[in-house]
């Protein structure tokens, strides 16, 4: 049986995550880009004249001289779903719309993420919380809902701490930053505030890192999804890297174990998507490095074409009990890729049918 | 009464360290160097030649043209005391023999900072330390010995915790940095390594952030320095910034107090050195800045011509109780600026007369 | 006889090159800030809230809490005369409307600068070009005008090549630069645009440096400039470089010289301002650095607190006849730097009488 | 007819040069690493202990775990040919060694370069140079001898130049480079030497570049190859970025052409290797960019898998006749890749017969 291809639309496809969601797209074996919406600066232009790229690779000629449509629901019957990398303070309103009209989202903005009737999911750690959308298979109607990716310090995050959290129990987490300026957007930061320096603040983002894990290893109940009691404490810096947030994190476990069976958590773990080798899935999702100053964003980031997380460094903690270093790909695993990896595990969950 | 200027000389002249010695007592009002000693590869040229410059402001026309000497004792009667801005591996057999010839070394250097017969000291912190020092009034013989500054990172942290910790007891320190290229020395790190990148490991760098800072504020028993209690956690980040060590930290503290009170700590700080004047003591020593991005390397680290390590962001740690981010400036205050300053104590202290 | 502190006021005193007028007017011996002016954004709030500062040094607290007014010069009676750092676009409109009002508008911006009728000064340059500037002793009333100094790169330029100029006369010009990332403003450049990279375009720079040299060393006919018949070509760039434009620049003279004539031009410069001793006059406006690689922005741009040009690599040219590198701090020299050594001429000239 | 694979070796494959070359190799269709030799220091550990990589790509297995040998003929039998990416000063008395030994060399190594009897070769630009080696078809014995590839910088410049050289033959050509880190090899600069400067000046470089691709565009005579009268001169410039070499072209041609002309050139450019499809062989060899503001490293360094030399921004120059702006990728096109592109090309004219 010959499975269709499924059709997608790029909500803020201008934007610095939108231009990831074009490139990653170019060739998905299972979707492809119908409709690139913007706002109303870019409405009306053929995309490659509206965006100001600066991805190293160009968009491919058909996306380039597609037209940007704007932001609404209308006539959008054409569309399987839409990924949405708006900035918060039009996802608030936009995405709901999408999903009122049957239009499923599967969003990159932090606007819905921490709503419990919203699945804020990395596939590897938490696919069970997809359970709280209506399930496809028993409704004829199309069912449009939201369903989130978690901010791009706290997909790294969760995801390190994902296979010793499964086996011992992460009770406490102290995590301090180093991120890239692409996390900013672009224009993002002046090369005047960030050339020779590091900011010791990032707006709006220790808030993120401390409590979206927390909804990404709650549970489901009545429908909706609980916090764990992990308690985290973050402290964000941005540095003069391009791709790529590196963090130190220490931890406090339910169990004891020893140095070797922490690293065993993250040799042999086994995700929630496990051998399903969807088409962004990585070879290792989590991978520990034992070598001493490792990872690095420069040299780690592209591990797993941007979708692996590297780890190293494990080491005892005078304050906690452990410590270790943590890098993801901020823009690919921590954004797009993340939120393509969560479609394609939607679309083999059947709520996204290409038959 | 005229005071006589101190003639001083610079072991490891030719390097980082030393070069910043040479920047810095260029104009001082108390000491002139009399002596640029170095490594067999340098001795016998002019200091102009054998140096590596790597410094905005130019060293003066009288050191550019002193002779390189070598790092012996012999035929140093001239020098009532030594700089020491030499490797770890050397300074170990060096600095004793200068000290058992009765020539003072003031040392930046690692090798005896944590010798109990050692003071490690930081002038505001623990200028009580430099009691365990034979009394110089009391013996009409030259008295030669080793007193050391901290390293880069301890400098500014020590310094930022000395105003809580005298008032409310600090407990536990969690601490991880982000720290300048500089403090690797020149030529240090490759630019291969360190362009659009960060490295979450400096050798040798977190055991001295956890050690020394305990025996800074430990006590001196029968002529010798106990470590304090103090539970310190480090992990030691390399940004590609120039100069200024960046840090986040966390502490838990014996009492309870406000966010108001902790900062009145800061603003109303009373050092051991308060009120003395001394050339290279700022204005402040420890300043906080109550606003949401600060401190900055770039923008902070000059503060108190680079002696005033600057806090800011003190807010709740939902792991510990508070946390708030330090800047120091690495090769100022947590180098050469800082054993300066020192040697600047020890002369007010009567171990280096000037009369 | 006392001399009185002239009043000025600064035009579009919160961008990027208003800033620096800020930092370099705050001690200045003869002029004092009086009014801060900038767009509708700014105007009401303090000059401390309104501006985003990025210079380390802070401006003073007198300043910081100057209220900032609407760039208009009703009710400026007070002010001897303005320094303008405003956007070309508003320049065009702005400046007049003060020199109609008989205020003297000292010039940064590119508006009015190849007006023939408005002098384009470097003072030790072609200070003779401000005679067609109304005498000041001739009119009872008080007179407006526009004054500019030049492009941040052409400043750097025309000092480098006067020496020679003078002397050999140069007939050709070839310069490509290497341009700091200061020049672009704030925010100016997205860190994302330039880190790891160079960008071979500037807009509206070439124009500039192929054409305001000319102007400059042109002369006075009829009370207008005429051009200078120096053939120029530039070809500019863009590279990560907070401070200090550097460039390559290949000669052809009207008269053989040797290396040694040529290095004498620069070492025996006599320039316009020669021995005025101008409180923003360097030792040397011009100096010739005899080793193999320098300049460079990182080690000389602040020589002569950022108002020395340097000039190093005087080598045989196979094209034209001769080749050099030049380096000038293209915010201090290139910018409010420059102006301010302006403003000082014409107030040693009589222009803006102290008494 | 199947053919097989050729085993090659690296001389100095622990370098940076050397390390392109293997990660290069990974994968070749024709040639396979069968010997990695590096200096003493390396001689005897695996590959993968041996040398401090610093691509983001990691080395194959096989590679890593290969022995590091001594750079000597002896026992190579087994080695179709060598790729060399000595130091200069260990080339010039090793490489001949192999060539004597019947082991042909393909070197990126200055030492042999302006060697009249050596061939200087880039494909697409003079593959006819190589008819001064001995014929492979007509002597039964296996041949040693030395082919070279340019300097990384005269790689781009000579590719750029010859699609307008061979229609409209370039008669002066001046060249201002703003180039990568990466060609200084690894160490190679400290980080403390290019934070935020620019340096213009690179020792040995001018020459290379002002006499390399007089060769390339010489011709035959004799047996040798006897320089073009091309008139070169080039002034260099290190600047922040890690791969590309961006450089500003002026030139004066031979025939009066127009704009549209000259762009034409590089789009119908046919060059030497046209229609070979070579592995390494780009699509495009050059690339003409009708925007303002490129080529740019970050951007277009990666054209072609690095191979494509892009121009952009050609324009009317005032003091000679055109100028242009040219990027190519140092440590592919300019290095490693080239070199790899010239052995492809000697395998199918039949110097490493594959059967």
């Amino acid at each position: 049986m010959t499975e269709r291809m499924l059709t997608v639309g790029i909500l803020g496809a201008t934007g610095a995550v939108g231009q990831r969601f074009v490139a990653l797209l170019a060739n998905h074996p299972w979707f492809r880009i119908g409709a690139v919406m913007a706002s109303e600066r870019s409405v009306g232009k053929v995309y490659g004249d509206a965006v100001q790229w600066h991805l190293p690779a160009v968009p491919g000629a058909a996306v380039r001289e597609m037209c940007v449509t704007p932001c609404t629901p209308d006539g959008r019957e054409g569309l399987d779903f839409v990924f949405s990398g708006l900035p918060a303070e039009e996802a608030v309103e936009i995405e709901p719309l999408f999903a009122a009209r049957g239009i499923p989202v599967v969003s990159n903005t932090r606007s819905h993420r921490m709503d419990p009737r919203v699945p804020l999911v990395i596939p590897e750690v938490n696919a069970g919380h997809l359970a709280i959308i209506p399930d496809p298979s028993r409704t004829g109607d199309r069912q449009g809902f939201i369903v989130t990716n978690p901010n791009c310090a706290t997909s790294a995050l969760a995801l390190a701490l994902d296979p010793i959290h499964r086996r011992l129990g992460v009770r406490k987490v102290m995590v301090v930053t180093a991120q890239a300026v692409s996390g900013a957007g672009f224009p993002g930061l002046s090369v005047m505030s960030i050339l020779d320096n590091a900011i010791p603040y990032i707006s709006g983002e220790e808030p993120k890192l401390e409590t979206e894990p927390c909804k990404i290893f709650g549970c489901i109940h009545h429908d909706q999804i609980m916090v764990s009691d992990m308690v985290i404490s973050a402290a964000c810096t941005r540095v003069a890297v391009r791709d790529g947030h590196l963090m130190h994190v220490s931890v406090e476990l339910n169990q004891l174990a020893s140095r070797d069976e922490i690293i065993a958590c993250w040799d042999d773990y086994i995700s929630d998507i496990h051998g399903l080798g969807l088409p962004s899935q990585p070879e290792r999702s989590v991978e520990y490095l034992d070598v001493p100053d490792r990872p690095q964003p420069l040299l780690d980031r592209d591990r797993g074409q941007g979708m692996t997380v590297t780890v190293g460094r494990l080491r005892e903690c005078a304050v906690l009990q452990w410590k270790f270093a943590v890098l993801g790909h901020n823009t690919i695993r921590g954004a797009a890729g993340g939120a393509i990896l969560l479609a394609e595990l939607l679309t083999v969950r059947g709520w996204f049918p290409r038959s």
